[in-house]
C-alpha cells in the first residue's frame, strides 16, 4: 500500500478535482505492474496499472490507495476493467466518500466474487488526499496557510523589507509548496508591498491558479501576478471599480470592513474545482482565514533571526492568553538555516488532521 | 570517553567555578571503578574513581574528560594520586585551559612514564564543559538566554497575561534549565510583572542563585524572590535608594538610559564563582545582552499559538533585515504540545560553540 501511495503522490496538484491515486498489482510476491493517475481527465490508476500487465492478471492482487470507481464520469468505471481483468482481490486503503461512490465501488466487485480488503494504511491514505476528503466533506478547498517569518514572527521588517526574511533552502521548499497545491492566494497589502509573481520557479514545476483577495480592486495593471503565470482570479467587493485589469473578477459579499465573505470566495474556488489552496499572506488575510475557522493547515519557515518590529503572521487585535488560536505541532525540520513547522488546526475531520 | 562524560554530567550545575569531571577506570575491556567530581571543595573525579577500587590499579587505563590537575587547589593534585595508583594510560578528553594546568598536567604523567593520549572525543568534552571553557577564556559566565514565546514571538499577551504560554513539558524543562545552570537573571519589568519565585521545583532539584537588574531598585520588599531560595544578588545603579532590601545590593555603572552595564554585572557573578547564567527576560533585558554581544545560547520554548499582539522576547527598537541578529539553529524537538528551539550565537569560542 506505501507504494501505491508513492505512485499516487506523483499526481501531487494536478488530479483535482479528481484524488491522488496509485495502484500496484500483484502475484506471488512479484510486482506485475504500477499505475497512477496523472492528471484529471486521463486513465485511473487501476486502469494504468492494469494497461501496463505483460500478461493476464488472473488470479493477482491489486493495492490502491482509494475505492475503485464504479460510475461513468470522465473515464469508464474501474470496476468494470478489474472484473474484466481476472484480478482475484483488491486491497483497498479506503472508502471514496464521493456519493456515487462511497461503498458501491467494493459491494460491486465483491457481488462478483472478488475477496476485498478495506482501511489498510488507512491513515496514510486519509493524510495523501486529505485535500480530496476536506472538499468532498466540506464542499471547499483545503486550506494552508503559509508564512516565511522570524523568531519573532515578523514576515517583514518595520521598514518593509520582507526579501529575504529565510534561506534558498526554505524558498525553494515554498515553491514545492506551490507545486502540489491548485492554487495560491494573497491579500492586496501582500500585492502592492511585494509584487509577487505567485509562479511556481521549480525545474518540472507546474503554476498553482493565481488568486487575489483585492475588495477594492486595487491590483495594479501592471502587477507581476497578471503575467507571470495562468490568468489570475481577482476576487472584490460589489462595488470596485474595474479598470479593464486582465483577469477573472470575481465578485463577493463584503463585511461592514470591507472584507471579502471568504466563505463565498471557496465556494467559488471549489466551483471551479480547486481543491487546495496556499494563503501566502499578508498577516490580516491569515487573520481572516483564521478567524472564519477556514484554516486546515499552517507551515511556517522560521528564519533563526529577530526584526524587533514590523508586521507579523497573524494580523488584527490581539487575543487573551486564553482565547489565543492554538495549534497542533504536526511536525518540525531544520531546513538549510531555517526551521519548517507544521501545524494542524481541525480536528481530524480533513485528512488525517 | 562517553561514559566518563556521562558520569561527569550528574554534577551539572554543582561544580562551579569548577569543571564537571568524570573519569572510567578500565583494565582487559572490564571497567573496574567509576567517579566524578560532585560538587565544589569535594574529591575529583580522578580520585573518587581511584578510591572505588577494589584492588590495585596497576596496568589499568583511565579515561577522564579533562586533563587532571597537578597543582594544590582545594585538594591535592590528582596526577600525584594517578602515579600512585599503578595507573599506566591515561586517556584525555582535552586540556584544561587553567592556567596552572594547561598541558603541565598530562607533561607530569608522561615525564613519570605513564602513557597519555589527548583528544579523544574533544568535541563532546568542550561541549560538556562549555560554561568553564567561556569562564576560563572571556572571565565572565556562559550566558543561555531562555523565553517561553508564541508563534509570533510573545511573552505575555497585549493584557500582561504570561501564565502559561507553554505547557507543562515545556515548564518542567526551564526548571531543568535552572537546575544545571548557576544562576537565574530576570529584569526589573518581568520582577514587577510575573513577581517569579527564580527557584528549581523538581525533585532533588537545586536553587540557582537568584539575580535581579534593577537600575533604580523596584523590587518590591515582598518580592516572592526574595525568600523563595537562595539570598538574591540585586543589581542597581550608584544612585539606588536601599530601604534594607534581603539581598546582596551591588551597584554597578550605568549607561545614559539608565540601563546597567551588563559586563559589570558578569564580572562580578564571575568572581562569585558563576560560570553559568540563565537570563529569563523579558525583552529589554534580552536585546540589552544581545546588544552587548554576551549571549551565548538561546532555548527557545515555543507554545503553537498566536497573540497577535503583547511583548516579544526581544524587545527595543526595530531591526533592518540586513542587520537583525542571526543565530544558529543547534536543534528542535516537540516537547509535549510545544517545540524546544536551541540556538548558537557565537562563533566557537566558549565550548562547542
Amino acid at each position: 500500500m506505501m507504494a501505491a501511495i508513492s505512485l499516487a503522490k506523483q499526481g501531487e496538484g494536478r488530479t483535482a478535482p479528481n484524488p491522488m491515486v496509485g495502484a500496484v498489482i500483484v502475484r506471488d510476491g512479484t510486482v506485475l505492474a504500477e499505475g497512477w493517475h496523472r492528471i484529471v481527465g486521463d486513465k485511473h490508476a487501476e486502469v494504468d496499472a492494469l494497461d501496463r500487465l505483460d500478461d493476464s492478471g488472473v488470479g493477482a492482487t491489486m493495492y490502491v490507495n482509494l475505492e475503485p470507481c464504479c460510475h461513468f464520469g470522465l473515464t469508464p468505471p474501474c470496476t468494470d476493467a478489474l472484473l474484466a481483468s481476472g484480478i482475484r482481490r483488491v486491497v483497498v486503503g479506503m472508502i471514496d466518500p464521493d456519493p456515487r461512490i462511497r461503498g458501491n465501488g467494493v459491494e460491486k466487485l465483491r457481488q462478483h466474487g472478488l475477496e476485498v480488503d478495506v482501511g489498510v494504511a488507512e491513515a496514510e491514505c486519509r493524510e495523501l488526499n486529505a485535500a480530496y476528503l476536506c472538499a468532498a466533506r466540506h464542499k471547499r478547498p483545503f486550506v494552508v496557510l503559509k508564512a516565511a517569518v522570524t523568531l519573532d514572527g515578523r514576515i517583514a521588517s518595520a521598514a518593509g523589507d520582507s526579501q529575504w526574511i529565510t534561506g534558498p533552502l526554505a524558498r525553494q521548499e515554498g515553491h514545492v509548496l506551490r507545486n502540489t497545491m491548485d492554487a495560491v492566494v494573497v491579500g492586496s497589502g501582500t500585492l502592492l508591498a511585494d509584487d509577487p509573481s505567485l509562479n511556481t520557479r521549480l525545474p518540472g514545476g507546474r503554476n498553482a491558479l493565481p488568486v487575489v483577495l483585492d475588495s477594492h480592486l486595487r491590483c495594479p495593471q501592471d502587477a507581476k501576478v497578471l503575467t507571470a503565470g495562468r490568468r489570475p482570479v481577482v476576487f472584490c467587493g460589489s462595488d470596485a471599480v474595474d479598470r479593464g485589469l486582465q483577469a477573472d473578477i470575481v465578485r463577493v459579499t463584503t463585511n461592514s470592513k470591507a472584507q471579502l465573505e471568504l466563505n463565498e470566495v471557496l465556494s467559488h474556488l471549489y466551483d471551479r474545482g480547486i481543491h487546495s489552496v496556499l494563503i501566502e499572506g499578508g498577516g490580516q488575510v491569515h487573520r481572516s482565514f483564521l478567524d472564519a475557522g477556514l484554516v486546515d493547515r499552517i507551515e511556517l519557515f522560521v528564519a533563526p533571526k529577530v526584526l524587533a518590529g514590523g508586521p507579523t503572521w497573524v494580523g488584527g487585535t490581539p487575543f487573551d492568553l486564553d482565547n489565543a488560536p492554538g495549534f497542533r505541532v504536526v511536525k518540525t525540520r531544520v531546513l538549510g538555516e531555517d526551521i519548517q513547522v507544521t501545524l494542524g488546526v481541525f480536528d481530524g475531520e480533513c485528512g488525517a488532521e
